[in-house]
């Protein structure tokens, strides 16, 4: 088996491979300048501030269905220990045990290949169990804060969330946009909401997994040709799930991260941040989403904060 | 033994419990305001960010000397695994198991108590094995962003970094504060620079944590005169340690984050900051520092970055 | 909401509280003495080992009803790792996180308490995050080698397995041990097989959570008549559940453990034993199923092994 | 860098591939005999048990030298927990993370490779992240029950224990063999005494695993003329450390796991062993061995017992 032709077309339309150099590691970060963040620190106008992160709790997202991909386990390491005599002042310690793409997180560029390719055309055996990914481990995101854009294709499309075979489109991208009130540009991180995540927070995780509306094939061209930054939206799969184009898996993951070199966030609850978009009237916004920095990780837990 | 006289007075003085209502789980992150997150905003100039959680890896900050505390153990799950057949896209995932206190973390205002109490008046015994803490766990602190303040103690005192045994006295604070140029302020989350984790950064993790410089028992009454929503500094104690006063061990922890009600965070990075706040000219910034929202938990990693 | 008279009746009755001192631990272990030991390895007759423990894997027994309880996650730390130069000796190393009670595993006596007490009185407070069980953790068990005894009650009752309301009886057990062709006595480890572990091995691992057969309220009263050392049997919840008698839960762990201080053993697969046992016409075997000594812990993997 | 003649000369010696037929996963493992385990009844004769597993607990031999490979982390999920209601049985859990090399355990045949290849001839690479080994897996070799012979080398040679840059030859297994008062013979699992985990045991876990005395180069060849189906000893690194033969690391695991196809065990306490043997007055019992059946493992924790 290989990739269809048509997979190969667009990734040589999206491709950005030498882009920033042949040691690059970030991709599409790059594209998040100095005045990119100055533009974003404008967008604050109440202060209002908007969390995106899921509790991280032995009751998450994951069903299973991905061997090892384990829910956060929290366990109390200590509760209320003297360790200075009674009386003295006590401590409490916690651990945990997580698969870093289980809950509220961002794939670094790493976590999928195609063909024996990373990003940037490196080889995928350079990822490793000892040290995990030797280029693009997701600790080289040193920062992500830049200007954050909601795309409600939902609220735009009169729905109350996609229904499971829906695979967004630039048009349902575009149409969100127009309600948005604001041109996605160079830098931006775009976050799109389907609104699957009512599923899961409604008690079924089963039904947040499968079958998952996401995005389109179609639609890495169009984040490329906006040069954002990142996506994020609030699904467990991001793209559509099962796909649009039999026997063609993981084909957004891998124009986005392999060819585009653009990180990709999941499991975004974006729910609060569109109420308050829809009240405030506005869809852009300081956004801040700096990944947890595990060496060498091919993916990492992250806890996102708009601020209006 | 109990907690001499001299330590329940300054409790008396700095105690927040009931300012907030009694269903506070919080404490001081209520001064962070939409109006200061607006001021935040606005320090933002250059739009230049600056990182300040260290890498997570199995060769961090812990050296054993707290039981259980672990450093961060990555590991791999799957490697470009082709699940749907050769020749397609493959994926690799990863998992962490860590001590939540272990790296860059912010402590919850439930990691310590005393008599019997933590912040608001709750009894310690509401933190259980199940569930861990069950009021003013670290999820409740949904998002932390704000100005922040770098109070760079050595560089205003002609130092590299501070001595084991130095005590960071408000005389200290307030020496950084005229060369930062800016006054602290309600809500504001003040980072205090000391040098320490420059010995762990030179590869002495051993020295990083004993004897380490830290706040000296002084220091929470002028946090509470000045209203700041938290404090973080470079060190792996916070507080001077071994302490100031014989037998009073942890009694700026008991202070901070008992009595006020006031967020700490270790293990912070400032060395970056530091430089780039020198290269300005300003030592104020708006600070992005959300914690990974476990439920119940009485610490976490957070990844911080500064925006100036 | 308090435990029934009846429950008080038959702990009466199986208390062996004090019977080997203030000090013992280890209750029921007690009486594997070293002459039954030498009893268990004259029933060694052709040498035929059969292995009781399941795989431990990601794909094991527990479905997530339980929280906390997790499945074996085997990740590999190192993979051929050349550490001394290319062309030099390759390591390979692994880390595992799991349940202790998640898999093939004995119960420790502190598994349960009830009213606040465990086994020989002690109060139940004693097992603490920091440390776990002061007393009776599954490391004050440093060895268990006796003779088995397979109480095989499906073939007893001329069944596959038994039907998930099957609570089994002393007569159920007596039938079993006349086909046994032995007297159950002192010091013996008793196997009763109900054949539910088939639903797992077949693939449907909730089926066999739930509802399951299982030990009858009234068979702790037998196993005290008889003095063994310990049961283990092939299901997740030991008892029959749910539970004979309505709002007693547990009531089986709570005689056992607390009252009689006799360790129980869970999702032990017995099958391939069962048809040992079949083929050679003997029931009776030296068993050896030391567990893994972790410090004060309240349940362990354990790998066992039936010699015949 | 490559492997020098010498070890390639002794290689070819102890080479056991094929033996068992191509097919075989397990090797000297095959030697454990039916009829050897009959034989390992009949040494029982007071009942007399010695278990061999060090405590698994946070303060393990492990010092932080090997990355990864973490001493286990013990932490309580519940603590008498009243799931059922207040006044019914409450129930503790607890769970755990650990590397499956930190404490008493096996190496699988798997753990090392040498020229792209482990046992059998079988391609190192068929280590992966997911599912670790293919072959060789610690779970296939399902139970070992056997001969145990306590070759206690000190004692032999008149020592409390052996220097740390003693390694053991032939000649001091023949002193202890002859001590013994046994010949060591096909299927029996060897355990050599150095004393040196009588540092752990005294509190030094650095003097402990480094310098340590331990198996030389040139006892492989004794084990293959004397057939025995694994080795185990008392010391951190099983073999001399640092090593014999300059730039020649891990010599002994290349030729016992990869060429001999023979399981080695390590940080076993061989002391209460040593003072029982040396009480009764004979070196050899039935021991009890079998590996937790972690799937695809290079190595497993076990909790030995010798049964005199």
């Amino acid at each position: 088996m290989s990739l269809p032709e048509e997979f190969h077309e667009i990734a040589g339309r999206v491709n950005n491979w030498g882009r920033w150099g042949s040691d690059d590691e970030i991709g599409t970060l790059n594209l998040i300048t100095d005045e990119v963040v100055q533009g974003a620190a404008a967008c604050v106008r109440t202060g209002r501030r908007v969390p995106l992160g899921l509790p991280l709790q032995q009751d998450g997202v994951q069903t299973g269905m991905v061997p090892g991909r384990v829910n956060p386990l929290h366990t109390m390491v200590q509760i209320n220990l003297e360790t200075f005599g009674p009386g003295t002042v006590a401590w409490s310690d916690d651990a945990v045990t997580m698969g870093l793409q289980s809950a509220t997180h961002w794939d670094a560029l790493t976590h999928v290949s195609h063909s024996g390719r990373i990003y940037n055309g490196r080889p995928a055996d350079t990822i490793t169990p000892h040290g995990g990914a030797e280029f693009s481990g997701i600790d080289k995101a040193r920062h992500i804060v830049t200007r954050g854009v909601l795309l409600d294709v939902p609220r735009a499309l009169g729905l109350d969330r996609l229904t499971g075979d829906h695979a967004v489109t630039p048009d349902d991208l575009e149409a969100a946009e127009e309600l948005a009130g604001t041109r996605v540009r160079s830098g931006d991180v775009v976050l799109v909401r389907t609104g699957q995540i009512r599923t899961y927070l409604a008690g079924d995780r089963h039904a947040y997994a499968y079958p998952s509306p996401g995005l389109s094939v179609r639609t890495p061209e169009w984040f490329h040709a906006r040069d954002v930054a990142a996506v994020a939206n609030d699904t467990l799969t991001f793209e559509i799930f099962p796909p649009e184009i039999e026997n063609l898996w993981l084909p957004v993951h891998a124009l986005n991260l392999v060819e585009m070199g653009m990180l990709q966030g999941q499991n975004w609850n974006l729910e609060e941040l569109s109420t308050a978009c829809g009240e405030e009237g506005r869809y852009s916004f300081l956004l801040s989403a700096t990944p947890e920095p595990f060496v060498g990780a091919t993916g990492t837990p992250v806890a996102p904060v708009a601020v209006l």
